[in-house]
């Protein structure tokens, strides 16, 4: 595939340069000679040797040209790699090498070696999402606005709170992905550390502990929970980025204007439509997430696997985890500078909230009026003024002033009161002040 | 759809009786009530109102039908229910009915009313899994079988090491879903409160508290994170099923026979094919943990609804979530009934165990004889070996000491425990041990 | 599930009332009677049995609900009903019922017959939308509007050539459903005709043409691509459909408002909030045809199945297949609904036009400048007077013409041409010839 | 990613090759100088200028890495490349190229022009499949084996019927996807050819016709129908393949064992365990197509693009696309080196025939006792005798014989014929025969 046309544009660059064939290597590496170590700690093999192969195996050069070519005869990467390993040791180390360990002990604890900075990375860019949201949550907490559902106007709320609805979504996702676990994979050719017995879940604990992963209670290498509770969790991360793009794309909308994408030098400018300015950020992540969703489709798919190894199973999750990995980070970049440098245009706001002549207060409206008048009529008048606004352009107020079946019963500013979108933005200050203290709290 | 014939028969029947039109109306009734008598409780109506009302629309008889016809203008049930109740109530009351919420309110709640006992049910068959699992645990935990990698022979584990594999995989999906929040929801119109300003909150965390739901820290109407937890969590358990179910039928094949579906008269029969017993119960739980990844993905699809309110991504998430729920509760009616029930064959384990003629001991046997031979003619006799074993049909120690290269070196009580896979079971029966713990410690 | 309440108002009711439990009792029992018809017209039984079984079978009441509690034991309807038939007949005749045929037999066929009037219903009502389409595009063919592109303005479209792309996405969507073969299914327990030879691929022929299903090549039981087939055929008409309520909830934006839902009685209305017309019928399109995905997602899924029969697979297939079905008919009622009722709004189509003050027409008008002041300079001034217009809210061809750098270069009615949108309009015109000719032409 | 470890080993090594970013560039050129000379030969460039671009940007050294690097702030990979061709022109050429187009013009048919050969090679290897299958059709049109369904033996069958089976799959899927069009994509900014009038639509087709793509209704920005087809095609195929390494695993079973990967030096074997060898095939089979599952899912949901222009469901589409393409062509590599190469065991068929002591027969046994004994008699001693002959490891016909019932009663040459699979294969032959004229005949 020309990956760095069509894939790469919506990841992570760093994470890209980070997460490659070389680290991959380096992860198998990494579970290896651990292995070794907490092998020999436990006199397990003889002392010293877990010390010379790591001399010997850190200074190795590895072909990963090699290892890639040798994996169609086993089916995965670890199998070409030991080999690799084992002829880069002398003789008498060779049987000490990957000790009672299976391929998929390698692989699986390497794809979580490898998600750990992609996870942290995640984090580190949902925090900054967070502190950004923060300060135009404060910034907008009195930026008035119209709600809209199903895409319709419907009542004024502010800005402050719709970003609060962002954040908060944006951040159950990213604690629910902070709490959840990257285990250490070890347990031999069927999962119960053959030729071990006892000290087998000794050294997997160990592992776990020397490697900074977490200890499963069992090997899991066919019960895929910690892969289904890490992808859905990534997944939940895709479901509230795309939450705020969609957004975003809606509000940039040249009828609607009330955001902008941060300007940058030639982003999502047009040559040929000077007037034009693409929500080039949103797209990225929008692209990156539905990927994201068709990735964990895969992995739901394939929870299930055989006995006591998967057959194509377990090969299918690689790259749909990894992938979606690196996708959503793509995103959350992207997603973090769009917090950062949002254009937010209260002007435009304001304009939209008059888009209806005022029809949006007909509720408050109709609820001054039914003291007055009782309920049906109420809504009546209230709709009425608001039409006659809406097609005169004038204000609501002076529409229901005017109105013949109203003249003098109201209080000039009992109507400026109730057609005022700043004075009917329920608890959206309220809701800004919460959600500002849950973030805060860890 | 003919349900009753085509998806019913996947689904739990009690479940099905419980989690109907008449529960949904009750649920929406029971929201509606409780909003009223803590809008009372809060001064935000007269005295005596909610009671009022609880007496009139607890006595009334809700016309289902009508309801439903009447959803296709408003897009949802709310409309019709609230139009309905409020026809039911004096005049002087109906302006109380449903005061300050919205239809998302209504349906968002009602459906996490629903779910609730079908999650407490969940939670039982989980336990109830548990605990049979426990029991085969302990019942097999020397049971010796034969270990199978892509669905090949591998090398021995025993049947109650297979079972605690299965067991925590179900444990951590239970104990994800028991974790998963089952918020209120109540926002109205544009999820702010709108002419509530700050008891808004109050009201929605005291409706929490009165439902049995928990409160949210915001309304959540388009920020789906819960519904995603929700949704990804149930699919995790559907998983842990679908694996329980695939090994089964694996293990029940003809061929290989070490397990049987719990016989039950008519489970599975064929009229013209007597010596037929097909794994209906697997075949049940399959076809509906398949259902459950397909909602499940139009879930994670759904999570980003734009603006206040969706524009049918939350339309989307009503029979996707409910029949998800149903669904996985019918597998796990089985699933139990699998795990209480099974019929466990040890002798057909230790047939399989044969069929390699040992050759699954060659990896042991290939140990013993490195310090007599070295690595490369040990593993060669050893290969040899197994190979006559399973070509003359004779044991593999009997081979071994046939060997011409090996007569008289090897002593047979050596030979005899290296080609014992009684005696080569790695951590299985620790694993039982930490297993058990672990299940039982919450 | 309340589906009443929760899934049926996606469906079609017509839908919902012919395809129940009766349907597919009457379906397998169409299915069982044609059989015995085809094999005593070969002589494969006594003269006159098939019309015994026809008199009493069809006089027959079945119990719905005891094939419904039957099915738990064998997994599908067949084997209850075939139980509850043979009951009602005499000795005599039992053995003829049924002969040669297996479950899957049964239950395929009669998914396929309860299929073919649907897919009837769904192509009649893609010609609704065509003719409807049609119309619409014949009467907006000089109808002027903004074109968008990642929801931006871009350039100026007509009405009637949107139209033409949602009519050829449909009809596209149409030709290849109706392409989509409903085969029967007879092959007996392991697809072969055990027990009848070579004219059980006969009596297959000969089914299909008595029930006016296609003959497959072989019996299917395990090869799915005849669901696949059809399920991705269906998935394909709800994209369309999908294509089509996304871009009406779109321009039926309250700030754009160039279309609106047909009006209707209480359609789309909100009781407190007069201004408000929801697109209820895009958000019930939407909200199906993203039920749709998941479902096809399942058949994606379940399309390979083990040996010669599915176990759980087969099963999985039925309600999303199904439902699939009666959902898409009943989002294609709405978009039938919606084609012939839409509202077209060529004024706010003008209004829009001009909300960048003309910098949608940049483009034209740097292509006149640049014979006289180069590409550059071209460029730049087209963009000055379009933020000219814009600010100053005036039109562009004065805010051009007032440009100290044109003064006097340029003619009046150059600018006046190059600044209209009516005139750019590209090929929008002749699209709507070809896609009537290529849309009548079957 | 990874992807040389992770990714590659799943797809072709050549395709991989084949299509990467210097293609993908090249594409891209090949759409622009094809369009330069439509227009030229249109008249609507001037003479000689296509050709003075052919001359100068063939000979031009693109620098992939900076067109990556350029894609973030425009989205997409046409942007650059415009701009770094343009820079390769002299001032007169710049304004000829890329005249009209827009960059999803470009893309959409880059994807085309990539997939091309892709698909020619799909074909080839489905065509290989085919051939290979009709061999072995012939070779086993007589060689009994057992059937399974629900993977529990059923009744016999014959190996040929089985091969005719999965080759009918692969072929109707083979055939879909022959069918499915790749067409150009070329209509401007907004779909419309702006600027270009009626002729845009004649440069469309005559591109179509100089690209070799085929000419579409009307450009189709955001009909994805083409691409819908086009990649639930792909799927299909990908299901059909899924289902023969489903089968070939099954059947691999240890203690199947009636059929084996095609041996190879290193494939699928085990240092450690010298019986085994891993159906590493099926394996990267499976592996491949969940996640072209999962990638059809995105393309699914990324049916309905947004008004002239999708923001991110058309970015969704490319990865998954041609990712879905490559594995779908790894798998298949894989496919038909197992079917030119199947090892097939017709002993160990009949030694599994014999694994229920003759319970397969007790239908046609039972049919042979009904005329004599009645229908209950006959059933409950067919059972019987099969149950004594696999207790005591006899042959069927002789626990037949013995059964005290029976004595006397039955010819010995009816009791070997009724036990006989070989005499109970149904139609399996005729469908040998008639799957393969079908296959034949195109």
């Amino acid at each position: 595939m020309p990956a760095a046309l069509l894939q790469h544009p919506f990841m992570s660059q760093t994470a890209l340069a980070e997460c490659n064939t070389d680290a991959m290597i380096a992860a198998m590496l990494t579970f290896e000679l651990a292995l070794a170590e907490v092998q020999e700690a436990h006199g397990a093999l003889p002392e010293g040797v877990s010390g010379e192969m790591r001399d010997l195996l850190e200074a190795h050069a590895f072909d990963g040209q090699a290892i890639a070519a040798g994996i169609a005869s086993g089916g995965n990467a670890a199998i070409p790699f030991v080999k690799q390993a084992r002829s880069a040791l002398p003789d008498e180390l060779k049987r000490y090498f990957h000790q009672g360990a299976t391929s998929q002990d390698v692989v699986d604890t390497a794809l979580m070696l490898l998600l750990e900075p992609r996870l942290a990375s995640l984090d580190a860019l949902l925090l900054r999402c967070r502190a950004a949201a923060t300060a135009l949550m404060v910034t907008h907490d009195e930026t008035v606005m119209v709600g809209r559902t199903l895409m319709q106007q419907a009542l004024p709320i502010t800005f402050g709170v719709k970003v609060a609805h962002w954040a908060i979504g944006l951040e159950q996702a990213r604690r629910r992905l902070a709490g959840v676990a990257l285990p250490v994979q070890f347990g031999g050719a069927v999962g119960v550390h053959s030729g071990w017995d006892d000290p087998g879940l000794d050294f997997m604990d160990a592992l776990a502990e020397r490697l900074g992963l977490s200890a499963p209670v069992l090997p899991w290498h066919t019960d895929r929970q910690p892969i289904h509770a890490l992808g859905t969790a990534l997944d939940a991360v895709a479901g509230a980025a795309e939450k705020l793009a969609l957004d975003v794309a809606l509000l940039t909308q040249t009828e609607v204007g009330e955001v902008a994408e941060p300007a940058a030098p030639g982003m999502g400018e047009s040559s040929s439509m000077p007037h034009k300015r693409n929500p080039v950020r949103c797209a990225l992540i929008r692209g990156a997430v539905r990927q994201v969703h068709g990735h964990t489709t895969v992995l739901l798919n394939a929870a299930a696997q055989p006995l006591e190894r998967g057959l194509g199973e377990w090969h299918a999750e690689w790259a749909p985890l990894l992938d979606g990995a690196l996708l959503l980070e793509g995103a959350l970049e992207q997603a973090a500078v769009l917090f950062e440098g949002l254009e937010v245009h209260p002007e435009a706001m304001r304009r939209n909230l008059a888009v209806t002549g005022g029809g949006i207060m007909a509720e408050p409206v109709s609820k001054l009026l039914v003291p007055i008048l009782g309920q049906d009529v109420a809504k009546r008048i209230s709709a009425e003024a608001a039409e006659t606004a809406r097609r005169q352009g004038i204000p609501y107020a002076e529409a229901l002033e005017a109105h013949p079946e109203l003249q003098g019963q109201l209080a000039p500013e009992a109507v400026a009161r109730a057609t005022d979108p700043a004075l009917y933005l329920g608890s959206s200050k309220r809701q800004v002040r919460r959600a500002i203290t849950w973030l805060q709290d860890e």
